[in-house]
């Protein structure tokens, strides 16, 4: 497998995208995306949890279910999520649909839409047909990085890679694009990704091997525990590198592959989060089995005392401890073993059996001053283990959503 | 019933408190307790239901099972949790309730022990011994706002309250006092309380009022999500009244003064939250039934997003909806309503049948400026409610507890 520089989701053989500024952000920001294909495209898509979805996601479900074979491409705003708008943002969402298809030659039902953004403000359509328009005109495999760029909320910068993977019969490409920054959740929150392939791979594969790539990344980080209307995760595979996934081999080699690309972006937001300053790696090992270990993980990763603490780079790990208690798996305290690390030392023990080690504090601190930080909890209950990642709940997060609006 | 003037635990007959500095906070703040009574009380405690629970809290609940109707006291510290330190920490707790028993001329097994403050340091028995001795030696019936002082840990103010009963066979008084401030959740939190009263009640009712007084006031407040391993509070009867609640008239009245003086305590803790500059009464309606509203009441009360748009006075209910959204309970988002209120005027409705109406945008920031803030939302599919107090998180929040412990 080898990264490609400045890779995205055009890098694989048959996409082209296109960003343009219709004036949903400020300050001329690009807000509209759109990324086509040269052929129809096998998809799948995994959607959010939340009860209550936007407009583009209600859309999608229908177009992956109607169509899951014959995809064209992808519109995109950033700006308006388009959710909590009614019948009214349906047919806006629609209406971008058709306004694609124009532009790809193709039916509205074979393209898909993203939005997010504020919710519960109604998109001006005359303002997103400008933007689709003149991203149309502007197609090209180079418009990666902007493409990713359009689809920024709070996002310091674009997410994107691209890896290219060798198989018996030939190489494969596979590339993304990802935005996050608030919201962000297991359950994925504000959180939209689209991935492109140049393989040939059935339809019913693709899903199963996306479900697999987001149980590995995008499902394993959080931000704030929030989960927001609109998430999304779209892939696109148009066969036009020749090259199907014909054997075992090749299909396992195709998911690490994937997986890479998805723990690549997951991890990209969790470092662009809302206000981080830190990236926290949290394993769990010593658990029952993986849904403990993971909800314990998860309990951890979204306490807000956890986090203020890894801001304040204090080594309170009492609270890391604590947060496991409240995770609703029974636990022995007695049993539990905490390390920290920098990535580059060994491991840094904190406590064991329980109780803390009389350990150095200032040693301690000196790990916690670090941008990237491993914490390792065992359990000492059993075999399973996971990993999951977070970051650090600073002041700037507070700025950042309290004056969200304004 | 009467509110009682600067009333507290003291304020039922026949139990006296003290307070001490021992050394365990610093800037010579008072950090221990003691609360004793004539006679032996009748006794409930409710724990936290964290995994990891800390020393005091595993013996409370042994005197709890041995003795619950021979209780004389309780002895607290604030400034060290003692929690997650091992036999050690247990042999202190018990060592505290030894030094209280010599106070009181009873048995250890008599006195309930209370610990706060920071997790994995063991205590220093020395400091504590003087403590105990010096709140001995100052035992008074005028102590409670002191009292209520010495188990503060962020608090910013002491929280106290009592109020006497008037019932056909006499007065009763019930009195209390709490610290709450972070860690503040449904399941209690870095939460003690302590409440007394002179009624003589058999413990068994005094459990089952207790509770449901809980599930009207503490387990219906939230501050930061993160539950602590310290949890607990206790009452004690100890009959000094001479009044026995022997009708089922007396043990509603009783329980109406039970649920006052538990829900004032919990907005106490509530409106003292970490950095909170706002107080708010979340009311969701038209539920299918009490569980599945407090539920999605509670997922948006933890909310961090809802948390900081409050903060940042912005009436960005999107992101209350949203919330509600991923509380894993099949919502109909087109039966959504959402009103806003400062419990002066008249409601002002936001959102109807899911989408905004065209409100006037600086009427509802006008309430957002409001520091007492109602929200009602209404689900649209049952006839069940439930109301729920939070807070705003600003960025006092995070300096508290990014350093807490410096």
């Amino acid at each position: 497998m080898q990264q490609i520089t400045d890779g995205s989701i055009t890098s694989p053989k048959g996409f082209l995208s296109g960003a343009a500024t219709c004036g949903l952000k400020p300050k001329g920001a690009l807000d509209v995306a759109l990324i086509l294909s040269e052929h129809d495209c096998s998809s799948a898509g995994v959607f959010t949890r939340n009860e209550v979805v936007a407009a583009p996601v209600i859309v999608d479900r229908q177009v992956l279910a109607d169509n899951p074979t014959r995809i064209r491409g992808v519109v995109a705003n950033a700006g308006i999520a388009n959710a909590c708008t009614g019948q009214e943002g349906l047919a806006a969402s629609r209406r971008m649909q058709e306004l694609a298809a124009g532009c790809a030659g193709c039916a509205p039902e074979q393209i898909f839409v993203l939005s997010t953004g504020v919710i519960g403000v109604q998109l001006d359509l005359n303002k997103i047909a400008v933007g689709i328009e003149h991203a149309c005109r502007h197609l090209s495999s180079n418009n990666g990085k902007d493409t990713a760029r359009a689809i920024m909320t709070t996002d310091t910068r674009p997410k994107h890679i691209a890896v290219r993977i060798k198989l018996n019969e030939g190489d494969v490409t596979i590339g993304g694009i990802a935005k996050g920054a608030g919201m962000i959740h297991p359950d994925m929150a504000t959180m939209l990704a689209v991935l492109t392939t140049d393989a040939a791979i059935p339809a019913d594969i693709l899903d199963g091997m996306l479900r697999k790539a987001m149980d590995r990344s995008f499902h394993r980080i959080s931000i704030d525990g929030d989960t927001s209307t609109n998430d999304t995760v779209l892939i696109l595979a148009n066969g036009a590198s020749g090259v199907t996934l014909n054997d075992d081999a090749a299909k396992t080699t195709f998911q690490e592959g994937l997986d890479a690309v998805c723990i690549e972006l997951a991890q990209a937001i969790v470092r662009d989060g809302e206000g981080a300053s830190k990236f926290i790696t949290l394993e769990v090992t010593g658990a029952r089995n993986p849904d403990e270990a993971l909800t314990v993980a998860h309990t951890i990763a979204t306490s807000p005392l956890v986090k203020t603490a890894f801001a304040g780079e204090d080594p309170n790990w009492g609270r890391i401890v604590a947060a496991a208690g409240r995770a609703n798996v029974n636990l022995e305290a007695e049993n539990m073993a905490l390390w920290i690390s920098n990535g580059k030392l060994d491991e840094f023990q904190l406590v064991d059996e329980g109780v803390p080690l009389k350990y150095d504090e200032s040693q301690a601190e000196t790990i916690f001053k670090e941008s990237e930080i491993i914490v390792r909890l065992d359990l000492g209950l059993g075999e399973a283990a996971t990993t999951v990642w977070t970051c650090d709940l600073t002041h700037e997060y507070i700025s950042i959503n309290a004056d969200y609006r304004t």
